[in-house]
């Protein structure tokens, strides 16, 4: 018999009806014999709307009295649940996060776990019981209530998994587990068995919302089995399983890449002919980093004279205006460059621990997109990904073609 | 400067806009150098919405859990006062039953408080802070959330003031005070300057709705200084103070009695006829009280032939019905008696611990009352209350013309 923590997100108990199909799931389990602990987010919508109250109230409300507003929202959520388990006839008790004692540091709204004390979730395992916590909260050691910030309930799940050496944490999401790419522009995306926590850290990064980053951080320093599965009635899988990568014994079997993720909400812009000199890059950067424009592939190339160099990055597609007029400030004052910049560009990225060991893999991802005709703007690459910039209307082709030629696709059988 | 414990109810607290008139309430007492904790209620609405919510998942939710999730209605509003007096300028800090040390006994859904640590409220007040703090709840010695039942707002407030050793304990409510009798139906109805906590109870236990009765209780026991006042903004007058009886020292100017109540919403049963022996009341209210029916006035006369007896009593109007047919059997079991009842009656009190010290207060009201063709159909006595049951089309006669007679109409100059 094992030991589960199971958490389900908002939409998952968003109506006394849902939290009844999730009593029901989590009931099935219990009566398998296994011992859970389950962790739940706000009913969705709840959370927007306690903000809304604040927001009537303070334009910036103090970060302490905001956690001690939403926090309620989860408060809610764990007593209801608790409620439908017993009406199953499964004993249950709640806990909120400072009854369960997940003691935080003080960085209200965005306060990070330092300690677990799992003596009352044990007694009540012990007990027969199925436990309850809310999601998303703790608290300071002063007694203040905390938030984990928004997402944080994922955190909640995989730090309880770890403190209680649970077998699996398995969070219940929309989607029924993680793909080698978007099925809704790709039809043979395949779902995967298993992926290692750096492979989807960097699918996570990309743009893929299955899970929270930090929870798979987590999951990762602390060798938590994760899966992430369908919460819908209708899709019971196995989902995917989220496993810590451990380099010392790497599988014979292991693919060359998981996953491919594509982004389509960035911009791209350039300075041409900046000065090739130290301290060029800061001068560039810096204005736009004070403007708290985030910054994600930057890429500079060896000039071809000595002299001057060409500079680009990429930046939210929402801030390529502000970012464009403080470049133009910024060329001014050098003295010399241009600003030239892109809105329709996507960034498709290959990810994959296999690629460590496996030469190659860069030069199959350009060949197969120069057969497509696709114009590589910008590269940039990590350890375990190849990212690469194209003009945005190549999007679904590329994502496509290099499903394909990377072995991605389903088996025959399957489609 | 004094330490006030200002409390205020649901629908002081209703909307963000009425919460920021609180705020400016209190906001306007620290400014004057005051110390002051607000202790409110959940929002109005918001208890029901969660209980509804809770129904429609499980029938009869345990207790712990129906605690669990009231209990979030008045953390919100701590979070969001907090915030309207932050705004205003005002520091402050909220807390709910649990942090602030309200501990209970375990009887959820109507715990006791046993005991209150005001280290932290002493603190924040030395701090110059307002401190908020959630009505209604509190925690267990295991850590459990617990909630005093409804209207517990009013026994934190109380509470609070108790172990604070508060200058005076503020009752915001809908009312201005307290009145000699209802001003609905009696024009001439006054707001009383002060009235004792025993003269408050028994108004309270007549139907007057301005405060909860534990609350009044606690106030006496504690000699809490406690005053009712109202929360409207276009309504700011002293109130009514309520002070604790103190017998020895009685006032000279002591009225002869305080107020006038009256109730309509009971219904009369009599016995007829039942046999004169020891334990015939018991068997004919034991049934009675196995059903759950709430028995307020008992009348038993002496028996004219020393064989048979009249037995009559009240009990709220929609008892009537079940408790007509309990009856109906027990007069069969007996083998004698007639029930007998009526639904059209109104109890009405005179209440005042003057009457202690006064003979005449009852031949003065039955006098009154006779010249005013009212027929008296019970009465019963307590040391400071006075209750006759008459029909109830003669209720507003009644008041009005007791309020005349002893002298509780307004000054000439009022009118």
């Amino acid at each position: 018999m094992a030991l589960y923590v199971q958490k389900f997100g908002g939409t998952s108990v968003g109506t006394p009806e849902r939290i009844k199909k999730v009593a029901e799931r989590v009931g099935r389990f219990r009566k398998e014999g296994h011992d859970v602990v389950v962790v739940v987010s706000a009913m969705s919508g709840e959370t927007n709307r306690l903000i809304d109250l604040a927001k009537q109230i303070h334009e910036e409300p103090s970060p302490r009295e905001m956690d001690m507003l939403v926090s309620t929202g989860e408060q809610v959520t764990i007593a209801l649940l608790a409620m439908a388990l017993e009406q199953q006839g499964v004993p249950a008790t709640s806990y909120t996060g400072a009854q369960v004692g997940i003691v935080t540091d003080q960085a209200h709204t965005k306060a990070r776990i330092k300690e677990i004390d799992t003596d009352a979730i044990r007694q009540d395992l012990n007990e027969g019981r199925v436990v309850v916590v809310a999601g998303f909260q703790g608290v300071d050691e002063e007694g203040n209530i905390t938030t984990l910030g928004r997402g944080g309930s994922d955190t909640t799940g995989v730090a309880l998994a770890a403190s209680l050496k649970a077998d699996e944490c398995q969070i219940y999401t929309d989607v029924d587990g993680v793909y080698t790419t978007d099925p809704r522009i790709c039809s043979q995306a395949k779902r995967l068995e298993s992926i290692t926590v750096e492979e989807m850290l960097e699918l996570a990064s990309m743009g893929s919302k299955v899970l929270q980053i930090r929870a798979v951080e987590f999951a990762g320093k602390y060798k938590v089995p994760l899966r992430v599965l369908s919460s819908f009635e209708d899709n019971e899988g196995p989902g995917t399983l989220i496993i810590a990568d451990d380099e010392e014994t790497p599988s014979m079997e292991e693919p060359l890449i998981s996953g491919i993720a594509h982004h389509t909400n960035e911009a791209k812009l350039t300075v041409l002919g900046a000065p090739d000199i130290p301290g060029v890059a800061a001068k560039i950067l810096s204005p736009i980093g004070d403007n708290n424009i985030e910054v994600d592939m930057i890429v500079q190339n060896v000039s071809p004279d000595g002299k001057s160099t060409d500079f680009s990055f990429t930046v939210a597609r929402g801030d390529y205006k502000k970012a464009q007029e403080i470049l133009e400030k910024v060329v001014q004052e050098m003295g010399s460059g241009k600003v030239v910049g892109d809105t329709a560009i996507a960034k498709v990225s290959l990810v994959g621990v296999g690629m460590r060991s496996h030469a190659g893999v860069a030069s199959l991802m350009f060949k197969t997109l120069a057969e497509n005709s696709i114009n590589i703007r910008m590269v940039s690459t990590s350890e375990i990904k190849i990212s690469v910039v194209l003009d945005e209307k190549f999007t679904e082709l590329a994502v496509r073609s290099l499903h394909t030629a990377f072995g991605l696709d389903k088996e025959s059988q399957d489609s």
